[in-house]
């Protein structure tokens, strides 16, 4: 007989998100991330990116306001409900956002002790975002401009990209902003499906173009003035 | 027998101009310029800016940082050097860049009267370059992004548009920029082997993703929190 009474069914196997406004603490885990992104874009040859460099230009003192300069969200996972602590509704204007994702099986994050939370609790860091405002002369409106969006391999196929992403739509709306636009490489179909089943247009007509290295370094002197200054 | 001596050499026609940073008083040429682009690029259904909206976002109290946020350049034109006055050298950190250029002949402006520029002396607004910062992720170090460049019909095709774009490109690369970009339309070859002369890259693979209008509103709604909230 047993004592419980009738057997619970058996549990869900789940796993629990929070997406929250990263902050200097974070920039290791941001520097690793960055350098598995452009290894999945095969790209490496142009990371040079130092945790120095990410530091002083991401997260200066006095702190940026996110959505109005460079801001980058971190998407965190662990095995239980995740608490946030007083810190993460700070004055900066973002509040955490946590979900339940129910898993079809549990499974191993080989990295998880890398990317370990500076936020301890057993959080492990999954993904980022990174962001800034952009501007729309067309609307005369600013918009937000989603540079970067990265989700470790072990968590993929979960929606946890699609929630990053969210949370910018979600906070430009607010904002009044006109759009919110990022950048996907053409090869990639399964990028451009998922952007499309999100509601963006991907536009087919417009190529960037970009001055950098060498090149850029040139524009660093002047000219001569031919019309003389005063 | 002359009373001047010798004849002298028939004057080369030229033409003054002049980049210096925009101000409020600028906006009713900004929108009329943002206008006219629209109707080069075909795009006037994508046009919505207000003089009201360009106003409050570009130019509100107190003045936004130059190159650190929202940025316009005005590029001025006259048939006379242009001496800056002493609100030119403002605390704003953008000197005025002056030129003169040698024109084949002397030629009309017929919009001339309809784009005077608010400093007066007889001096007409020619164009206008707006951009904001960007950031790479990979370099780990901000950028320069330029939204729109244009100069208006009268006076194309003598190195105006250049020279806008080396303003900025010298601005990025005395700020420690790791990168200038831009958009091109794949259609507008002239204008990518003028990009590519000054020595920008026109990358063949990335392709702008874009949530706009309803679908952009859509996101303002908060989804469920299935893990509650604290």
């Amino acid at each position: 007989m047993s004592t419980s009474g009738a057997a619970s069914p058996p549990e869900q196997p789940a796993v629990f998100t929070r997406i929250r406004l990263a902050d200097r603490r974070d920039v290791p885990n941001i520097h690793r991330l960055i350098h598995q992104m452009a290894e999945f874009e095969l790209l490496t040859d142009l990371f040079s990116a130092t945790e120095s460099s990410l530091s002083s230009t991401l997260f200066p003192s006095p702190p940026l306001l996110p959505f109005h300069s460079f801001t980058v969200l971190i998407l965190e996972i662990s095995q239980s409900p995740i608490h946030n602590a007083a810190e993460d509704d700070s004055d900066l204007g973002f509040r955490p956002l946590t979900r339940r994702i129910a898993l079809k099986s549990v499974f191993a994050d080989p990295e998880a002790s890398i990317f370990a939370s500076p936020r301890g609790d057993g959080l492990v860091v999954a993904g980022f975002l990174l962001c800034f405002p952009n501007y729309s002369s067309f609307m005369g409106r600013p918009g937000i401009y989603v540079e970067d969006i990265f989700v470790r391999e072990s968590w993929r196929r979960l929606g946890m990209g699609k929630m990053m992403l969210a949370a910018v739509a979600r906070e430009a709306a607010r904002m009044g902003c006109g759009r919110v636009e990022w950048c996907v490489l053409d090869w990639n179909k399964n990028a451009i499906a998922f952007y499309e089943g999100m509601g963006a247009e991907v536009l087919p007509q417009w190529r960037i173009c970009r001055l950098t290295g060498e090149e850029l370094s040139k524009y660093a002197v002047d000219e001569e003035d031919s019309a003389g200054r005063p």
